[in-house]
């Protein structure tokens, strides 16, 4: 139930005014304050004491740390009651409709509290948590459509403000520091085609292509085959214009479909940001996918945001941004792999690079802020800024991580090493 | 109930001898071979219908396909039947007392078999499978102990005959395909430093320490102070020999007993082919154990045979060369990380690096059979020849995996690539 923002005046009257008018209601108030502020506290201590400072609407201060990396200003006695039942939820709400607004950096209040939040024990990884996830539907063949629409068929050109040049909305590989975003993406491209070890005139399935990037980057350099599939609309659509231009020879067929409905036989199967997507009760049906359409020398490919041990994805997120998606564990992530004999050939955890792939995205989002706000309204800037530098903060401290999983059937003749992904790019074959 | 060998005698008369003196038997006879056979044919169709071909101790020949790689004499009746009986079981011992013997290359027939037997579909994924592992006993502080002396105190003497110079007795490394196996070991060792990114002065806990190779390698290339943890009683005596002359600082503590109880605080933890004896019901030990000695800013590795999904080790090896053994799945390695909030940071498969390595231990073997001969018996030699051999077919042909995994804590800073693994030897700080 939605508490109404009461009028928070007279509140500071009371207690700013010692020569108020209502005398007596000047015990009482105090005491309703000091209840606020033990709430506050309680709720400080429950998500391990961030060394931040609370701003009441009437000034009041609430500080129970020393040194102070942030401040929050609370705008209303509704909004702090709606913070202290389900912070998890209600920060992002109230800080999009500007009920919370953060004073000073968005970043450094986020790392703040995400270097003690997460503060994960055995005690908290065992700990069942039962969240509301209102938003999502199950990712059945008709849930999964929903889902994905609501977040990826947002708009082309709200994604093209913010994105690189390629359009590629997954976590970019920084071969090194100092590298673009534009050089970082492609960098990822080719890691993930040397992962795969793709060869000309050999067959790929990807799914959940995205705007078509990989699928076009494999086609042109590394002269495969390739089906992509996707059930975002705005996405297929866009994908298919670019391969006008970019696949004059038609390698690449962009198919708006569910992945479970792949058919035919491939060398390869890449997938980059879809398994996010997809749900845990659905990996078996995705690994004995990939097992149907495998070829016997067959390898792959998964690209996910991941956890180092399962848990629902946060309450807020899950609503407002990602309904339906929840990024697996490790172990998790081998009940697509398992049932079916594939061997893990190599995993490799990129979190760092998602924490800088996501500080590029947020300065050029920030940059076209005012944008934004004509094709949607503030609160979806703030939304949208809380979400980029949330998710920023948590790959940065350890709370989310990236992996990449390659795997092939048991009896694929893997190379003894993983050297060719460290070459020199001059060494490489002009594919740059 | 072990069936006695009937003398195979009888049997070859009146099959190979038309005009036996007892016609009244030779249908009999017949038949009980047609039994013979068509249970063979049963098991030879169980395990994959393998190109071979089986010859009985009267010249009969049993052949179900074409091109046969390798033949099996089986010399009496109750071999036959044990095999038939189990054949996982009842091979290796029935080849290990000679009354099975492989005509013709033994690596080519196992090969033959491998590469059907474990046809793993889904369905046997998800078989339960019932062995007897009479001679294990369960890893308790004791019963591992027992396990452990059962394999690893067999003489030192015994190893030094086919291990390479440094006694290193887990998957090598060949960052070249033509390196030696002493080149193989000494860059496997680094491999494990420069993953685990140790630094001069740092501390580290080695559960597992064999004869101690790593941990004065640690010692003396990287500067770090070891505790090495080894319950195999010869293996220490051997190791704490040895650093008299390797670790004139007294760097690396061998210390006999479990790693379950080890304490202190280390900047890394690193196991090499332990884990394969830990036992999956004791992992989440190993993980509070890790918990409890890991830094703030620790990583660890984990090097162990593994499997691409959950399955009891076979039950001949497990009787007689490993009781208590059982390599893992990725999934169940991921109990020891998950509960403790671990980040997996890299997992590298390593499985054709161990079967060049066994195949060198082979090689070495048999160039010292007859000294081996000499110490046990001539039943020792060939148990351990079928040991070498079956495990350097199961993980050419992908029934056994390697598995290097890298974790850290969450919050560790770790390096943006893993570039640094795959310098040329030359770039680096001169440890080689």
């Amino acid at each position: 139930m939605r508490q109404e923002p009461p009028s928070g005046k007279s509140m500071e009257s009371v207690i700013n005014n010692p020569a108020t008018e209502r005398p007596a209601y000047r015990p009482l108030g105090v005491m309703v304050l000091a209840a606020e502020e033990l709430l506050l506290s309680k709720m400080l201590r429950a998500i391990g004491d961030p060394p931040i400072q609370i701003v009441l609407w009437n000034g009041h201060e609430i500080n129970r740390s020393e040194a102070v990396a942030a401040s929050v200003l609370i705008r209303d006695r509704g909004a702090l009651f709606k913070l202290i039942s389900d912070p998890e939820l209600h920060f992002g709400e109230l800080y999009s409709s500007q009920r919370i607004e953060v004073q000073g950096s968005l970043l450094d209040f986020l790392e703040a509290v995400y270097r003690v939040w997460p503060l994960m024990s055995e005690k908290r990884a065992g700990r069942k948590q039962f969240l509301s996830f209102s938003a999502a539907r199950a990712n059945t063949l008709e849930g999964a459509r929903f889902n994905i629409r609501h977040h990826y068929d947002l708009g082309n050109d709200f994604y093209k403000l913010w994105l690189d040049e390629r359009m590629v909305y997954t976590c970019a590989y920084f071969k090194k520091r100092d590298m673009s975003l534009e050089e970082a993406q492609l960098a990822k491209l080719d890691h993930v085609c040397k992962k795969l070890r793709l060869k000309a005139g050999e067959t790929v399935l990807e799914a959940g292509c995205g705007w078509g990037a990989l699928a076009l980057h494999m086609a042109k350099h590394y002269g495969v085959i390739v089906k992509a599939y996707n059930i975002s609309k705005e996405q297929i659509a866009f994908a298919r214009q670019r391969a006008r231009n970019e696949d004059p020879e038609g390698r690449v067929e962009f198919i708006e479909d569910d992945y479970r409905n792949a058919s035919g036989e491939f060398d390869a199967f890449v997938s980059i940001g879809m398994l996010e997507h997809v749900g845990v009760e659905h990996y078996r049906e995705l690994g004995k996918m990939i097992n149907r359409i495998l070829k016997s020398n067959g390898r792959g490919l998964i690209h996910t945001i991941g956890l180092n041990y399962p848990r629902p994805m946060d309450a807020w997120a899950s609503r407002h941004i990602f309904p339906g998606a929840s990024p697996p564990s490790l172990a998790q992530m081998m009940q697509i792999f398992e049932p079916f004999d594939f061997s893990v050939l190599d995993v490799e955890n990129l979190r760092l690079h998602y924490a800088m792939t996501l500080g590029h995205w947020l300065d050029r989002f920030e940059r076209h802020a005012d944008l934004v706000e004509q094709m949607f309204d503030q609160e979806f800037v703030r939304m949208w800024r809380l979400y980029l530098a949330g998710s920023l903060t948590a790959f940065k401290t350890g709370g989310m991580q990236l992996f990449q999983v390659a795997f092939a059937r048991a009896d694929y003749d893997a190379p003894l090493t993983r050297e060719n992904l460290y070459e020199s790019w001059d060494a490489q074959d002009g594919q740059l």
